[in-house]
């Protein structure tokens, strides 16, 4: 089951370039991280029960430099909540969805991920969590 | 200040082909609207203190229209709940970002609502909310 938005993706450009704007909302940075096998510097910043992540490539070939190549900086996925990968897992293969990972996987921060392809998705690119960041 | 994620808005072309993706997630539709004056219906999801907005265009002049033509569907824009619209309006024209709307002004659901032009927002269409759906 869902509980809630756990964090919103977006790609940026450069972190210091892109913070001034969130900043002046009276968003604060927590952290900033490097996920190596992503290829992105990760800066986040919390919004209540959601973290905003701030995505900065880290080499040419980075997914989020390939997304900012196509389509410009922008929101990049969204990241749901579960309280049961698994189960949310199965449910959505037993309705049709492409799942991109044969099963969940650890990601970043220690939480189990999983991703739905956005054409099973609207057009919209959904990770699913599990865990981490403390969770 | 920012309070939370107030919503997220997916264009989709047809709100009954999208829901299956959300409804196998476990997320159910609270409520469908239309707002004549974005030329959009709306179905609202909850999903934690966010709701999922499924905005689907009712004519072909209509901004979602006109945005999944440009990029196809997906995720249009991101809402943020404010506390403090007029200070948070002010502070950000401060900070030399573009506002859409001269001041708030009454949105959908009884909301007072500002828009930040993508291009201060590092490419994100950000919509700011005060009040509206009963809060």
């Amino acid at each position: 089951m869902i509980r809630k938005v756990d964090h919103l993706g977006i790609a940026v450009r450069s972190i210091e370039e892109a913070r001034g704007f969130w900043e002046a909302l009276g968003l604060a940075i927590e952290g900033v991280e490097e996920v190596p096998q992503e290829k992105v510097r990760v800066a986040m910043l919390r919004c209540g029960e959601t973290r905003l992540e701030l995505l900065e490539p880290t080499a040419p070939d980075s997914p989020i430099a390939k997304f900012i190549e196509q389509r410009g900086p922008g929101i990049h996925h969204v990241c749901l909540a579960s309280d049961d990968l698994a189960a949310d897992d199965a449910r959505l293969r037993g309705s049709g969805a492409r799942l991109l990972r044969e099963r969940p996987t650890p990601g970043a921060g220690g939480a189990l991920v999983q991703f739905v392809h956005p054409k099973s998705a609207g057009g919209v690119l959904v990770e699913l969590s599990q865990g981490g960041h403390g969770e």
